[in-house]
């Protein structure tokens, strides 16, 4: 197993057939990604130093120009030594389901150069500039807080002691990482939650998930992990790292990496606007775009349809051919989703640049959702896409914004909107198509691949109002 | 009354004694701000680029490279030229108190390089960014929203006669100024407020003054004002525009220029602290410090000590030689006041390089005050100063942090706290001074001048309850 393509994507396209793409031929020696691989295809990082200069043929260097990569290495002993130090710390933080992804997200270098958990200084910035000063002074993206709450009693315990690491739990109290150099600081929910969302209304689901029975304090650090996360969910073969990505882009030889960030199922709309994307980039010149179509695999809110089955209609959606495996590689995004639209779009957009894309597709009110309590949309459906446009430290990334498609009742299929004949076109959002899929409907044809749509209706049937939560069985019998 | 000393701050020591500062001299021919001089002393801009290069001595060039200056210049009958066309435009703007305040405040380029009321690009900026590209693709620091409200019947009666300017006026109905290539989008009164104060909570002085029962729509473009805002109140000599100040500043061979914002009465703790800085930046190399003391004269809530007093306290504080009026220059900051914390101290610092300050002293909890709803105050009282060393655009600023000043009963004077002997020293709270004054009390020995003291009790005195605000009688009564 320890080949080259031992963590590519196995959908059996992608497996079968070979590559045969014209991409500008990358001189090996430039690949410079210092990842050695295991012997069961798991990558993992060069024994010394672990942030890897990280630079694959002509990719979008990552932010601070160094992918940072947290997971201690198995050669030399560190990772056995991390665990017993993490064994012997006097104090433990219990890490909840959102803050196991922010381990995941931190320790494969989504968020470089973040080396964990934000300390004051990096939350304040993230609150008030959606930016972060790097250590050569220049300003990267950084949108959201990662932050790891604590409460008052383990913040009085841990500052009694003099401590200066934490050992990170899970909660079966087994050791994932360690925490050092710690500081602790105040966590004013009411103020992160309005400078992050724009509101303070009670029902934002990761408000609700993460942040209003977390504690009144923060606790930030130098994060190591003792091993990689594993979700051992049957999908972790699809969570590479940036710097699998990267390794990935390289060995196609892409010479444009474009992203595409999803959380809802995926449809023949969908495919329409990567299948053109591809198209506009080689006409501008681009040997070899490679799209990196990355469904959001953390928390999402009740009423969205699972991973796991978003996956199954991706591998279908391949499988019949609605876009091309020889320029897709699918990946899970490990991030939790925020909802918090313009502010969220950019961390989607950032986290993308240190995987190695270089253009980002943006979508009309991205990382958008109702109100929680007013009849409107939260955003303003314009916003994500301008916000994005001018944000601080996204100056290399190129902006694509969505192009609207429809159902095109002439041509039976999803064709982008022409205005000139307005009354063709069919807008299916992601309510009605839950709806149909949930009355067993069919949808129109062509609008989805009929694997997927299989995926999507198998879902529904397999749902049992009592194992349901109440919002779901409301969305549901809505 | 059309000489050189003709804006200068009228304290009697100002104009009497004669200035024999050691400044470092500055070429007369560097001194290069292309403003001349009107009959009566008013700073008028040149007929022509209505943008003034202002580069005085070695002051810190302001924002963009240039002084923005919007007021219509009266050479030339572009003045009465604009006068007419703002009667003959069909669509006519109000303003309210606080318009008129951020109509000064552009119009004298203490927000350049901004041009006019926010468009929603720089709202959005603003907002999520604290920080606005200039043309060159440089950030410069802008955190605060200037923005202007239309209502909705307005918004369709603009849009629908097609129409790219509108007349500001009075409350008079007179025109004050021209707003042309208008752009006209949401006000989200909700994010705007919660990206700014962090806080959605009923309250907040401004929001209640200028944002709940303003228009659902923001109108942005490029303003041109007919003449000066005047507010005929006795304190317009005060009100230097950063023009003035910067001529001001050249003129006394300044070679460093500290700037201290005030919206409360002025004591000696503040003097002490003044007067200190003064001695740090000669210390540092600097050969004539000079003092912007700079009260801000805009909106305030109710329960503040209201701007015409404490100009008469300054005026006290310079008669009475507890600031030395040869290395102090007193002049009113004309924005109104956020109570937006560290949001809003970036503004406050900004707007004073404009003005040619390249030194800002930060307090303890700028810009703050009590939350409106919760026991507690709204901002952490060391996040203002982090946040402003931190904040994009701002780099080129330094920051003096505020030594913490007390009262010392041990010396009878304030003196800076000492943790040593930290019972010897009393904090005086704005709200014990306050209580003090209210009931005719003297306060201790040396904490305030004795003028000044006499200028803050006589307010008090002079507030009879009909006349009062419920908020102001409750303040009273406390």
């Amino acid at each position: 197993m320890a080949t080259q393509a031992a963590f590519v994507v196995k959908f059996p396209q992608q497996l079968a057939r070979p590559s045969r793409v014209q991409g500008r031929p990358v001189p090996p020696a430039r690949v410079g990604i210092a990842v050695s691989r295991g012997p069961a295809g798991k990558s993992v990082s060069a024994a010394a130093p672990r942030v890897v200069r990280c630079r694959a043929g002509g990719l979008i260097e990552p932010d601070g120009g160094r992918l940072v990569e947290l997971v201690a290495p198995e050669e030399g002993g560190r990772r056995a030594a991390l665990r017993r130090e993490a064994a012997a710390l006097p104090h433990r933080v219990r890490l909840g389901r959102v803050d196991t992804e922010w381990v995941h997200v931190l320790s494969e270098g989504w968020a470089s150069p973040l080396r964990g958990f934000m300390r004051e200084n990096e939350f304040l910035q993230a609150l008030h500039f959606n930016a972060v000063r790097g250590d050569d002074g220049t300003m990267v993206n950084m949108s959201v807080p990662i932050v790891l709450a604590v409460d008052d009693a383990q913040r009085r315990a841990i500052l009694a002691s003099g401590a200066t690491s934490v050992a990170l739990v899970d909660d079966h109290d087994r050791p994932v990482a360690v925490l050092s150099d710690i500081e602790i600081y105040k966590h004013n929910k009411e103020e992160r939650i309005a400078r992050t969302w724009g509101t303070t209304a009670r029902g934002l689901p990761y408000v609700d998930e993460a942040i209003t029975n977390a504690g009144d304090w923060l606790i930030g650090g130098d994060l190591e992990v003792i091993e990689p996360i594993k979700y051992n969910d049957g999908l972790d073969q699809y969570r590479l790292s940036p710097a699998q990505l990267r390794e990935e882009f390289a060995r196609r030889n892409a010479d444009a990496v474009f992203a595409f960030q999803l959380r809802n199922p995926v449809h023949n709309g969908h495919a329409l606007l990567m299948t053109d994307t591809r198209r506009r980039l080689l006409e501008m010149g681009y040997k070899n775009p490679v799209l990196l179509l990355h469904p959001l695999g953390g928390f999402t809110k009740a009423d969205d349809v699972p991973l796991s089955v978003r996956m199954k209609q991706h591998e279908k959606v391949l499988e019949e051919g609605v876009l091309n495996p020889e320029s897709t590689v699918v990946a899970i995004f490990p991030s939790p989703m925020h909802y918090a639209g313009p502010t969220e779009v950019q961390w989607h957009a950032k986290a993308r640049i240190n995987a190695g894309a270089n253009f980002y597709i943006v979508g009309r009110d991205p990382a958008g959702m109702g109100h929680p309590i007013e009849k409107r949309d939260l955003y303003d459906a314009d916003h994500g896409k301008k916000v994005l446009s001018m944000a601080p430290g996204l100056e290399r990334l190129n902006i694509l914004p969505f192009k609207v498609a429809a159902y095109d009742r002439k041509h039976n299929k999803m064709n982008f909107f022409d205005p000139s004949r307005k009354e063709d076109f069919l807008f299916i959002s992601g309510t009605k198509m839950r709806g149909l899929a949930k009355n067993r409907e069919s949808p129109p044809d062509g609008f989805m691949c009929p694997g997927g749509w299989k995926v999507l209706v198998e879902y529904y049937d397999s749902l049992t109002p009592p194992e349901d939560s109440p919002k779901l069985r409301e969305a549901v019998a809505a």
